[in-house]
């Protein structure tokens, strides 16, 4: 498989949001933000999502420019950022800055933000602020999005709303990104382009049978993603996912009440100094004494040792960043759609 | 089954934690919070956990005395609280009085709690909230306890360290209060003490065999309680179990490392006003248009329709504040217990 020098694919992608009429810092800033979902392993969320923000700023779905974000900082440490859907991207690194910004002086900071187009791989954001112990949180849930069912019903109603969280440690840090649903629509797309079967059975189709097929999600009538706990323990998946819902397109303002059809979100950004509390030092002692225990537990497979939320994707990020990064084909064949359309034609490693 | 009234429980489990020493204000919420998580039909975590409370008392592993409370106001909005092992419920209604002063002005506030004695059922401290409009979240693990698993590991290291939060609907508010555990350790308490078989397979014995007999917990080598997402999706569920820890102990700068052994608790509290960021009243049509949503969706059973997170609690609380609340038989055996051992006793609706 071939690999992809991280810094080059950084300046390709810059280059072709620049030319779709971003402005240099959003398209610099979504470039970073793409591939670092790749280099933390994360493939549906990384540079394959270029393809779309292309074709949406070219449509005038998404916005390049940085001038038509509203900032109503309503309080020293509570904002209301209206996106007018620029880049996901940018916009939450905008939001992780002002909330930066606020912590510094008040221990924490946080922004509410809507109209935002998609936001990419949440885990990708958090690095730089676990590494100056900040613990970042990002919620985010898509409006104009269904495809979950609430837990007991058939109908999908909202959207697998992931939660993101970075705790710092000394040793590891924590990079937590999970969804509040058993997976992804990423994966329910990728797994029934492919023709092939989940892992798990994490659909339930539109006559209410638990199924690894993700043709059941796209059949008549339609299928959902169960949430996190499935049938047993799915009550409490479902109310996290209301949670997220609340805590971004409701305390925003702007959810599905409105109506949207742009593919976008609705994003709750947090940063919290561990300074303000019970302070640094004894916050990375805890975390530090808790990473050990879990890593020292006796693993239930004994080849499978237990592994933190982010430990394989640093360590692929350590060895991709020296080795490049190997690209599924999907990736590199939307890599290669993105630049065919482009004045970049001929000049990259996609063509 | 005799059903008692909430108001004269509270009045009795006031005396009782009187007697043992708490001071009215601490006894009086303390007797609230309990009767209340009754009233939502957690009995597990109401007026049953009272005779733990008084023996703590009596052991001085516990304390009724608010002079106790140290509190570190680090910024207008962050504060840290030493709880010292104060009465739980008086400490968390105190960090919610304290946030909501700081929302009322700065839109959100934040209180890392450490040190507090055991703190009842997270639900029953939402409603108040809720109905000012306020977006209340209560985060919580018992550092004294391990119960829990890493995912892939076999040895206990964490709790189910719960998540609660209040979301404000015109129609209903969503009252979300879900352990990041497929069950918790009162069920696996309660359901081994009956010799019964638990609802669903939650167990991870120490051998690593899904079980659902609780006493694979209690045998030797140790079980664990299974994360949520269990097997298949179990690392979500580890992911947010760990962020409940980071957000509780590691804030707090007080935890596992420092071993402590009283039952108690860290605890996250935070209250949001929805005022401050895109509007009260949007925010409420956003919740009632999803929870019309999640309601008017086709049911998979026909005879059990979708249920919001909190519907079944309210409709109870309703009834039970009319006619009385249906005690479980245990739960009437340990206010029996209680009454027995203090001057009330011959006096109450349990001897």
């Amino acid at each position: 498989m071939t690999r992809y020098d991280a810094a080059t694919l950084r300046t390709t992608l810059s280059a072709l949001f620049r030319e779709a009429g971003a402005q240099q810092e959003v398209a610099e800033t979504t470039a970073r933000i793409l591939v670092e979902g790749d280099l933390l392993g994360h493939h549906t969320h990384g540079v394959k999502l270029a393809d779309g923000y292309l074709k949406d700023l070219a449509a005038g779905n998404a916005s390049g420019d940085p001038g038509v974000l509203e900032i109503h900082e309503n309080t020293p440490v509570a904002a209301l950022f209206d996106g007018h859907y620029l880049l996901g991207p940018y916009l939450v690194q905008r939001a992780l800055d002002h909330c930066r910004e606020a912590a510094a002086t008040f221990g924490l900071g946080m922004v509410s933000l809507k109209r935002s187009h998609h936001i990419a791989c949440l885990a990708a954001y958090l690095q730089p602020l676990v590494e100056a112990n900040l613990v970042p949180l990002i919620l985010s849930s898509d409006p104009a999005v269904a495809s979950v069912a609430p837990f007991g019903g058939l109908d999908r109603v909202y959207t697998p709303n992931p939660l993101a969280a970075g705790i710092p440690g000394r040793e590891q840090p924590l990079l937590i990104d999970v969804s509040m649903s058993t997976i992804t629509n990423g994966t329910v797309g990728k797994t029934h382009a492919a023709g092939g079967r989940l892992a798990h059975p994490a659909i339930l189709s539109g006559h209410g049978k638990v199924s690894d097929d993700p043709a059941d999600y796209f059949a008549e009538p339609g299928g959902s993603i169960l949430p996190l706990g499935e049938l047993a323990f799915g009550h409490k998946g479902f109310a996290l996912g209301l949670m997220v819902e609340a805590l971004t397109s409701a305390l925003a303002g702007f959810g599905r009440k409105d109506g949207p059809t742009t593919w976008g979100a609705s994003v709750l950004v947090m940063v919290i100094d561990p300074a303000r509390f019970g302070g640094t030092d004894a916050f990375l002692d805890e975390t530090d004494h808790l990473a050990r225990r879990c890593r020292e537990a006796r693993p239930r497979d004994a080849e499978h040792p237990v592994r933190l939320p982010g430990q394989s994707g640093l360590a692929r990020r350590r060895d991709y960043l020296a080795d490049g990064i190997p690209l599924p084909e999907d990736v590199v064949a939307a890599m290669r759609q993105a630049v065919a359309r482009s004045s970049l034609a001929g000049t990259t490693a996609f063509g």
